[in-house]
């Protein structure tokens, strides 16, 4: 089965707002073996919508359609779709009761714009909505349903998880696809193809292999697709194991779609390890991604974001000799950073940066791009010195990444 | 004149990348009077792309593609555009050269891969990546130009910038747009709108306003297009400033497309001022959205992620009893970590967070979703406490948001 996604509205158009609504919903649909073959993203115009529903009419299955749908006058997707269904707008009393009782219990009054929230195209089926106003609607036209979903993602994926999915689950009939994701880490895409050339001349037909690659790293996704669930398990399992010997020095993880940051923290959580960071360039980036775990109280103690020079020495106890000497971005600072994190809070291990993310020279001497990393742990300091270049916010991604990534080959080392 | 951007690629179409790209080439074009007609999202296949490019194909003027262009097996973008545009591909020696520098600087051996990101069709402009192997190529059929990117986002955006903007500046005439962003906070779409109807509905047919919500905030873009570029500016200055009267008391900031962070850091280094924060459930992102501006050195001097309840006692010298009296989730102890920050890191303004993210309750009784927000001042202290539901990444999100906005409010106010 097959799905296009189209998203409405001028701001995606205008690059103000990023669509990761598409992305969401693609995946969603992946798993239960729906294959998307289009994203399109269109303005708010009514015939530019009508144009392209015309055009994918028939060719898709399902035509996932988000945006659009909110209170104010530039949403017009509802008169839209009445358009394109011949079909009028009626008052949906579920709809209007769930408004209403939305805006009781958050203590707002409740006007008419909000109201008419509740009209809908009369042969539409309503996909509840519970954290927002807008419903989603599905309407079948031909061989294809449309679905028309709210752009705000927390009601969007709400629907789609708990209303739309299950739909398609029960009523439809689908082929069985399977992805495994592997990350590695420390080798440029080019690299990694040269040594896995002669095991992906030799996939079967019905796996695809696709190279992701991002700063520092590269994900290998394999997708085998077919009727027979074990079989494409026991192929998918093969292809693993044999392509870990072929890359087993540069790999590091190999668990679907799971970050450097939920892989580091179950390793802890079972270890029974504590983390803290000692932050200067990456400015508190490295405990937001680790706090974005649910569950990460269980390792993490926190950081000290040492933005300013003196407060390390200050309050991670950093030497001013050593700042003088080797000046605050060098390896010696961030091991100082390291162990004075590791001693302040109390953990088993602590990850420090200092460096000079751009775009302007720093307090430091250190070229722009330059991060120190330190990993503080139960039997010592190491660090490292990198240069992530330019820009700003490449630099502060790539550090992160790194102290990431340094720690776990620590851990899974020596521990 | 009209642009359709086609990104290329199956990681994108099954969720596992986000395009970013598109984005930033539809705010590049559009800076220059180049409107966005479409935003295709497809997949790596020959025919599937070659259909596309027949579909856009003297439908607008620009149609600009990226990814498909990286050195393994998966990418053809290269191949088909020999295909499309009858031509072969053919060794260019520049890029070569290039691509030799490139590996040499870097201590790389280069592959044979590698150079063959040298060969290009015989017949396209090559656009320089300098921060890449893979140059931009520039092709036109009858009334459409074809420019295809690598998707590699760092070496898209740079071409993007030194390359293909500046070509089409100097060989094409465009028509002048001015767009200009209001942000507003702390109401609702439909509130805002409500309160704008009349204005709105007198606004000049060559001006177009859309609403830009997000969590706690809703920003209106006012877009005028026309041939006289002063006129546009002085009827959206007239307009924003009738704007500003009917909605002022909601009001913060109102710089085009300016973010919170960088509003608070310009405010914050114009007066002279410090900050600091004291972060429990937004686990640093404060600070990193903070120091995510450059130049933030100047008026940021760090954080305490005291992520662990008793840090917030040894650390911030949060009162034990505080705690054992009002819970570790409360206004009083977002006041004493917002003093202790502020105290420690020797700061005028310090933003503390206290909450329960979620999804599981946590050391504390409060519900999940609770943030308790404190801004310690020159002149005291404030806290608010906020419920922001459910999933996890709202809540810190949103958390982060308000603490920005509540201090922005105060030093608007009161200093």
């Amino acid at each position: 089965m097959k799905a296009t996604i189209i998203t409405i509205g001028d701001e995606i158009l205008i690059g103000q707002i990023t669509d990761t609504n598409s992305g969401f919903i693609a995946k969603a649909l992946n798993k239960i073996g729906v294959d998307v073959h289009e994203m399109i993203s269109i303005s708010d115009d009514k015939n530019h919508i009508l144009e392209t529903f015309a055009k994918v009419q028939n060719q898709v299955d399902f035509v996932i359609i988000t945006g659009g749908l909110g209170p104010t006058k530039d949403d017009i997707t509802k008169i839209t779709f009445c358009d394109y269904f011949l079909d009028t707008l009626e008052r949906n009393e579920a709809v209007e009761n769930h408004i209403v009782a939305l805006f009781t219990k958050m203590n707002f009054v409740v006007s008419q714009v909000n109201l008419d929230q509740a009209l809908v195209p009369s042969k539409c089926t309503v996909l509840q909505n519970n954290f927002g106003t807008a419903p989603g609607m599905w309407m079948q036209k031909e061989n294809t349903v449309f679905v028309s979903l709210p752009g705000v993602p927390y009601e969007m994926k709400a629907i789609v998880t708990n209303e739309l999915i299950p739909k398609i689950v029960n009523e439809y009939k689908r082929p069985y696809i399977l992805h495994k994701t592997i990350l590695t880490y420390g080798q440029g895409e080019s690299i990694v193809a040269k040594r896995i050339e002669e095991w992906e001349d030799k996939l079967p037909t019905f796996v695809k292999l696709a190279y992701l690659p991002s700063p520092g790293r590269v994900r290998l996704r394999l997708s085998a697709r077919g009727l027979e669930e074990y079989f494409l398990h026991t192929t998918i399992n093969r292809l693993v194991t044999e392509l870990q010997e072929i890359i087993n020095d540069i790999i590091v993880g190999f668990e679907e779609d799971e970050s450097i940051e939920v892989v580091l923290g179950k390793l802890l959580a079972q270890k029974g390890f504590t983390l803290s960071t000692a932050e200067s360039c990456t400015g508190g980036k490295i405990s937001e991604v680790i706090t974005s775990v649910s569950g990460s109280s269980a390792y993490f103690r926190g950081s000290i974001v040492s933005y300013a020079t003196d407060t390390k020495v200050s309050i991670l106890k950093v030497n001013q000799s050593t700042i003088n000497a080797y000046s605050v971005v060098s390896k010696q600072v961030a091991e100082e950073m390291a162990c004075g994190a590791q001693k302040l809070l109390q953990t088993d291990f602590a990850i420090a940066t200092t460096g000079n993310a751009g775009p302007a020279k720093g307090d430091a001497d250190a070229t722009v791009g330059t991060v120190c990393l330190a990993i503080a742990t139960p039997k010592g300091v190491c660090s490292e010195v990198y240069n992530f270049g330019q820009p700003r916010q490449k630099v502060i991604d790539r550090a992160v990444n790194k102290g990431l990534e340094l720690l776990l080959k620590e851990i899974l080392k020596n521990y």
